[in-house]
């Protein structure tokens, strides 16, 4: 596995403080969907997934480049600023096959359409020319921007930011993406988990969607990258454990069974590296 | 949580070396079933499932006393060896209940019934008076003796024994065990793995129940208790996720995309200790 680190360089136009600006996804998506084309940021593995309900199951990640949302403690911020636009290449659905068929051996896979926002591009091509190779797919978006063809997916992952993010949720557009997956896909909630208020947003989300399973994941306090640059490397596991733990312990002292709480295994096993 | 650690005294009658005789489970089971009670070693939650498809899963735990089997690198001895009997407690199941309730705060949950064995156990009514009042049950057990009652299960976690264990694998009485979950629970197999040996016997059993997904467990090097006595409170966190991306790199390569690889994620968070 590619486990090879990119420095952030931060260009002063895009530094974020305070509450970040969200961009509009028309723009970011045109540029491509005109083309027919993706705008991809890395396609790699096989390695597990490492959240959610998928988390230990082999998969190939295609990470797609731009983001309508600037959350704070972004962990993918190279395939999110556009200032690593120049790192993105635009590619048919037929080149990404085949780059994901050379990872998979050409064995059917499970593949984890993530990015940036992988919403915001036109991916009913790539889903339906891989089901027919036998590829399976699980997306996972902000839920900011729903799409029809979210029902072609084995697993839609929604991921509404909690307030540590810095971003608002627009539950309008989280309906209208509960409501692509009914009928279709598995759909999970999962939210973001660093404090007390991201908590307390995981309780809304939950019962706003009761019918959808949830997971809290515990935030990641030492990412790769962040908005002021560089992050580190290495993760701190210690620090990791003990959120989850006080994360597991608020969820059993409020009898919220429902719920399941998990770190990010991949940061556990190879720290914030890219490309596991 | 209770995180109190009990230290294995072993007795020389019962020290294991080489490859260990395994018990007669009609023993162990008579002694319970005819009082109708339940050999219980320990009730302790709410925590979160460390294991398996239910992973990070908010659960109440009921340990049953008593085994049949004697792997090498039992983690759960003070739940199997006949020298801890005197701990373990002879309980109704409307006792079980009432303790699972008081520490669910009377809320539904899901109970998780390991050991020990809890298939020796007369665990039938258990799960018919718990379903009840909105609890669901999860069983696992090393699938030597096949129970009618498994029918009766949400969920039934198959972990056979690799050869590190120590342990030969009754085929017969594992094919029982799938076919009494045939229409009923959710079943999974869970294979815990240290080395090479391990994960070739993990491929067989994969090819014997194509219909069944499994489970890839990494084995912990350094449990609580060992039969030779006191182990490490401490887990080896390294030593575990080296083993884990060995395990991953080993499946990738394979194309073994069927699998789940995980760790134990209570090891990860909090140690070789007992009552989480």
């Amino acid at each position: 596995m590619d486990i090879s680190v990119k420095r952030l360089t931060p260009s002063a136009s895009h530094e974020i403080g305070g509450h970040a600006c969200r961009q509009d996804p028309e723009d970011l998506g045109n540029v491509s969907s005109m083309k027919g084309s993706i705008r991809i940021s890395e396609i790699f593995g096989p390695t597990v997934q490492g959240e959610g309900p998928l988390i230990g199951r082999p998969t190939v990640f295609v990470r797609t480049g731009g983001c309508d949302y600037r959350c704070r403690w972004c962990d993918t911020l190279y395939a999110v600023l556009p200032e690593f636009r120049e790192d993105w290449a635009l590619m048919t659905p037929a080149a990404i096959l085949t780059e994901v068929e050379r990872l998979s051996g050409s064995t059917p896979v499970l593949v984890s359409l993530s990015g940036g926002n992988p919403a915001i591009q036109p991916l009913a091509p790539l889903i339906e020319q891989g089901n027919k190779k036998g590829h399976t797919f699980a997306l996972e978006t902000q839920g900011s921007v729903p799409q029809s063809w979210f029902a072609a997916l084995d697993w839609l992952m929604l991921s509404p930011k909690p307030p540590s993010s810095g971003m608002d949720t627009d539950w309008q557009a989280l309906d209208e993406c509960v409501r692509a997956a009914a009928g279709g896909p598995h759909c999970a909630l999962k939210v973001v988990v660093f404090d007390e208020d991201d908590y307390a947003y995981a309780r809304l989300v939950a019962r706003r969607y009761t019918d959808v399973p949830i997971y809290l994941q515990v935030g990641n306090p030492a990412p790769l990258v962040t908005h002021a640059g560089p992050g580190h490397v290495e993760a701190d596991i210690a620090a990791l454990m003990q959120r989850f733990r006080w994360l597991v312990d608020k969820v059993a002292a409020d009898r919220w069974f429902q719920a399941t709480a998990l770190p990010q295994l991949h940061v556990l096993a190879w720290g914030n590296r890219r490309g596991v």
